[in-house]
């Protein structure tokens, strides 16, 4: 069997390539014929009615064509058999859709949610499809869904589908800076070529929004949180706009990020008091400049008075004045205010992970009907694992918006295969007990738990100018699960792992399973080979990248020392009534279960408990021999990973299994270098030998701690190290 | 007629699409019908016995299958009819291919050059082609021509053709720092992922090696200028060496930028002195350990004492001891040090455009012998147009490097369609009289006017991470023309321009020649619309977009003003021996022919004279108005190009046409822009009216001058225009 060509992962997982199964191929060839577009769908010309459909259209016969080997053409015969009728409602006629196939079946069509869709089979006449939106961009939507049954090779002859997005807001995140630069971005630069907008509109654009589109992502947020004010000028709103143009046919909107100070730094106001009058008719008045613009605009996110950013607490104000402020100028265009819960004290607490809570449960009930809040999964910061964040149940009159973050800052860079739906679901099925069990973090984004009709997610997307958008070739596996996730959240990880590998490589099925598998696992591996059994923050200053357990210098909650507190005695940061307790942000019965350290979830135990160093586990094995197994174990789990991948060569093109394999060989390099700095660092307060199956390390402490990392990605924050630059030893020029 | 499908312009001209004639398909195929190794090429298993052999095969068969649209085997028979005959010497029983078709004919053999090659076609038996090559990379060299013939048509019957490069060093120079910015790159980012290297090989380093090798560019300097020492430790040295060996099949080799004050700032050491003999000791372990990790190392390129970068005079060291201790330290590994001849006082000199003559000249006959001085083309700095740099035949005893830019830093960045072979020829035609009529440039960096055997040109690359390599679909001419030059500096602009069409785009005779004559007049449309009439330096300061002809703060020999001089007499910069007398840096009868006001050619007239505004031109027209006119005429022409390139869009595919159309609006709303600025600009000092023709401003003089460009890319300079930030108005903190 000769090896597929080479692909660069540029097409993600919208490929399109010729079903090779024969018989499958024939089927879906008699079922698909020609595509109808159905009443109000089509001009009297033929052509799709909205620009949204055009694209459906565009799509469908893009991918049919790849799929199918041959054009799918346009007719206009919906009783022509093989046709695929497209539209927001079945004319007359076509009544033998609504019948169910089976007695006990409910009609599909009723059971339409905002911009879903369904996808039915005749049940008489000749074998045809129905596609039926409840919006155009439902349409589209099921456009994509339609075309993933084929790339999955799925039976679509008796159809009965009918789906709509759980959440209403799915949103994502770009970190990305004016100057193309991205704050934790590892694959490479800003897809926004700010300085060739708006006359020059790379075909990208397109590309990034039908992959949005293709799993229901609908908002987009261009600008990093740190912010800019300088995108709010009429400038860069004429960018933002021809951006929002080519976005707007997919159903996805643009959202900036809006800098508290604004009306100081760009028109010299005094002030940014949200108390002042000029402040606040300067928002007015800059929100309705940019609605002239883009009627669409979807509204702005906010970080403020955290970690240095400017916001209401600079007078004395609280945030919900701050947000208020915002969403009373974007309310009348319906514009949306998602106000960051991502902040700490300038000064340092007792224990970061406590400020949000303290901050923002007082504030409940106090904001605008336009503002979410906005929500990390976890109360530090995207670390490989903490607990669930204690804001989620905690503000019931106020409508949570959960952030994830796919980039992986913590987890490897764009270097480290780490598959995170497992991540996400685990905290989406966190139970908060907020209501009494079953008060998952999935109820409470979805507005179900308290009534809220707002919901929604947002990721801070891990998505650059790298050829293949993620960097790593299973990068866009993490921006994949985001989309379906936030379609439904109850989409178990493996089966979302399978939908990806199956359209990004092979529908070979030991391809499917054993990938499936290594991706499941590999989320817990980096969380062994980095921060296991609840330790957080270990990483190198500023960078994040490699560890640094050592960190002890600067402000103590930006160290590593703060939150692993080991001493001779133990190891982890109490959060104990006794300590920090941060447990009595939890609701009962959760409280107790983190407070007590033989009650504690073993994955969870250094994040509440400082733990003797001889204490037992459930293992029977004491604390020090499983933190350093977990390490070793962390470390096996990628060679197993390069085991299985070197297995599944002659599946895969030459050019991603080369880039793959070069991955996991830096990814082995790194685990073992994250391994053998913690055990040591952690062996000079434990003071025992290393347990027995433990390899040693490589370099000493001394040389490990010794490494100094220059340009890591994720540029263009302070902490970047720069070149040495001569201090002394050069004398002022003098000619000779 | 069908467009042709989209491309996005990464396989730049290798495309190697099937030929469209059917009769010259057949002819090719006929005559290309296998591939066979000679002699010493094939290892006993067929397999090409080295790797640039082996690129060179794999190259062929790539290419011939592409164009002849069948695959081209190898085979073992150097007598089948159809046989390509690959080697670096004819084995036994091929005397055929020595004997000429006439009589009169030498040999073409017997003509070949250091890295040439030669192709023949066999004049007796079955139809055969010959490519032998003087050395490996001669053969590949020659691969590319073949298929470079098919590319564009040619036939391909009746071959005799020796060729071999005419210059020796063919030097990209990368402005590109260790963070992945790029100093004045517009096309994106640096190729080169630092932290992925070694470990990860972007398919993309291959794919740049093959378009370089297939225009005979031998030598990359990775590195800016503006230089890091960091690039010289081990870690970084193992990228560069992951890179060196992607790239020596190819026949490039690697160069690295050396930051004079390395010692100090890498080692500690207290000084950098040239003469202190643990600097010297410095440098020769660090070139060894260079050189331990890649044996063929190109060598240096040095900026010092320019800009602010550190050199030998700020120990009180000529440049000249700068240069040997680090050639030196080169020499026993065959390594190179380039020293750069861009130099301007760290005080502001009278006239800048004197001071790199007034140092080095005295210097000639003291550098090491290898050394090179690397001079820019002109003796300001890459400006539109310039005369041709007065240190070109000033430098009998050193061998001097002519260095060009292909990156647009002064002539409209990546957005502006100018095709540089016009200015780069310009140069090299130059007569400087050195040794009287007939010693030009060309002959100059040859090596043939002073007996050197080092020889060559090196160019600023406009090579970045965009998908194109290049930004405008037409920048990658720069990148060929620059190749094709060094390989052959007689070779006319036209003709590149038509080579490069026909591989780029299409071989339509009609596209082929509108299309080139838009190129032709493209460089001039520049000059017009920007600095005619010999004026330069008039863009904005810092990042150098748009035009800044009223810039007058900061350092004078920085500002417009300082090289304009416009008053209410006239504008120009008096540079006769009235005036800075720059004109006696030059030969006779230049120094004269640009002294006299009569005698100086228009196009470099206020480049060497402050001449009064209503001056008589050739023309019969005023100065006033003829620089008006030229203004226009440089919009007008990019109007004209626009129609071109609308006409030609049957010939396209839709992409690249749209992306050139939409560049084109970029370009002309730019030279407007740039008209509008210096007409109403210069105005305020002729009070002059604007003569008949001439198209009124949209703007004023005021709005002009206020407008602000923010992240305008080449970025990672002082200079760049950052965020406003708010220095008052924010208080500190408080919780409410």
């Amino acid at each position: 069997m000769t090896r597929p060509a080479d692909e660069d992962g540029y097409e993600l997982w919208l490929r399109y390539r010729r079903v090779p199964d024969a018989a499958l191929l024939e089927r879906y060839r008699r079922q698909l014929s020609c595509i109808v577009l159905l009443g109000a769908a089509a001009r009297s010309s033929g052509e799709p009615s909205t620009p949204t459909l055009a694209a459906a259209l565009a799509e469908l016969q893009a991918g049919l064509e790849g799929l199918l080997g041959r054009a799918v053409p346009q007719s206009d015969d919906p009783q022509k058999a093989g046709a695929l009728l497209l539209g927001r409602t079945l004319t007359p006629g076509l009544e033998e859709f609504r019948r169910p196939a089976v007695a006990a079946e409910a009609d599909v069509l009723d059971e339409l949610g905002r911009d879903g869709f369904a996808l039915v089979t005749s049940t008489s006449g000749a074998p045809r499809t129905a596609l039926v939106g409840t919006s155009d961009v439902g349409v589209l939507y099921g456009a994509f869904q339609l075309l993933r049954l084929l790339q999955t090779g799925s039976e679509i002859e008796g159809l009965r589908l009918a789906s709509s997005p759980r959440l209403g807001l799915r949103i994502l995140n770009h970190w990305d800076n004016l100057d193309r630069t991205v704050e934790r971005g590892y694959a490479g630069f800003s897809l926004w070529d700010w300085q060739k907008l708006p006359d020059y509109l790379d075909p990208r654009y397109t590309d990034y929004a039908r992959a949005c589109a293709s799993i229901g992502i609908n908002g987009s947020v261009l600008t990093n949180v740190n912010a800019n004010a300088l995108v709010l000028t009429d400038p860069y709103i004429d960018k933002v706009g021809a951006l929002a143009r080519v976005f707007r046919p997919y159903g996805l909107r643009v959202y900036l990020t809006a800098r508290f100070s604004a009306p100081i730094e760009l028109d010299g106001l005094p002030t940014a008091d949200p108390r002042d009058p000029d402040v606040r008719d300067w928002w007015r008045r800059r929100v309705d400049g940019i609605y002239r613009k883009i009627p669409d605009f979807g509204g702005f996110v906010v970080k403020a008075n955290s970690e240095g950013q400017p916001g209401p607490q600079n007078y004395g104000r609280s945030h919900a004045e701050g947000a208020n402020l915002l969403a009373d100028a974007l309310a009348e265009h319906g514009g949306l205010l998602m106000w960051r819960a991502f902040v700490y004290d300038h000064e340092v607490p007792v224990d970061r992970v406590k400020q949000a809570y303290d901050e923002f449960t007082p504030l409940d009930g106090t904001f605008r009907s336009n503002v979410v809040v906005q929500v990390k999964n976890g109360p530090l910061d995207f670390q490989p694992r903490e607990p669930h964040h204690p804001l989620f149940g905690a503000m019931p009159k106020t409508p949570l918006l959960l952030e994830l973050q796919l980039a992986q800052e913590y987890l490897g860079c764009a270097t480290h295969l780490a598959y995170l739906a497992p991540m996400f679901k685990e905290c989406l099925d966190s139970d908060t007990f907020a209501a009494g069990p079953g008060s998952s973090v999935a109820k409470v984004i979805d507005g179900s738990l308290h009534g809220h009709d707002t919901s929604g997610m947002c990721a801070v997307t891990n998505i650059g100018t790298d050829r293949n958008w993620c960097g790593h070739p299973f990068g866009a596996s993490n921006w994949y699960a985001f989309g379906r996730l936030c379609w439904d959240p109850a989409l178990s990880s493996l089966a979302i792992a399978q939908e990806w590998l199956r359209m990004t490589f092979s529908n070979d099925p030991r391809f499917v399973a054993s990938a499936a598998q290594m991706m499941l696992d590999s989320r817990e591996a980096v969380v062994d080979y980095m921060t296991p059994l609840g330790l957080h923050h270990q990483m190198a200053v500023g960078h994040h990248y490699g560890p640094g357990p050592w960190v002890s210098e600067g402000r103590p909650d930006w160290t590593s020392v703060y939150y692993h507190r080991a001493d001779q005695q133990g190891i982890g940061f109490d959060r104990t009534p006794a300590g920090s307790n941060a447990v009595g942000q939890y609701f009962e019965p959760l409280r107790t279960r983190y407070a007590e350290l033989e009650q504690c979830p073993e994955p969870l135990l250094l994040w509440f408990h400082h733990v003797g160093w001889d204490h037992r586990l459930r293992s029977g094995r004491t604390l020090w021999e499983e933190l350093c197994g977990a390490y070793q174990r962390g470390v096996d789990a990628v060679r197993g990973f390069q085991t299985i991948w070197d297995s599944l060569e002659a599946a895969l093109d030459r050019a991603r299994f080369r880039h793959v394999s070069d991955l996991l060989r830096i990814q082995e390099q790194e685990a073992r270098w994250w391994r053998d700095a913690c055990v040591l660092y952690f062996q000079t307060f434990s003071r025992r030998p290393l347990p027995p199956g433990q390899e040693s390390a490589e370099k000493s402490l001394e040389e490990l701690r010794a490494l100094r990392h220059y340009y890591v990605p994720g540029i263009n924050n302070p902490f970047v190290a720069r070149a040495p630059r001569a201090t002394s030893g050069l004398r002022p020029e003098t000619r000779k």
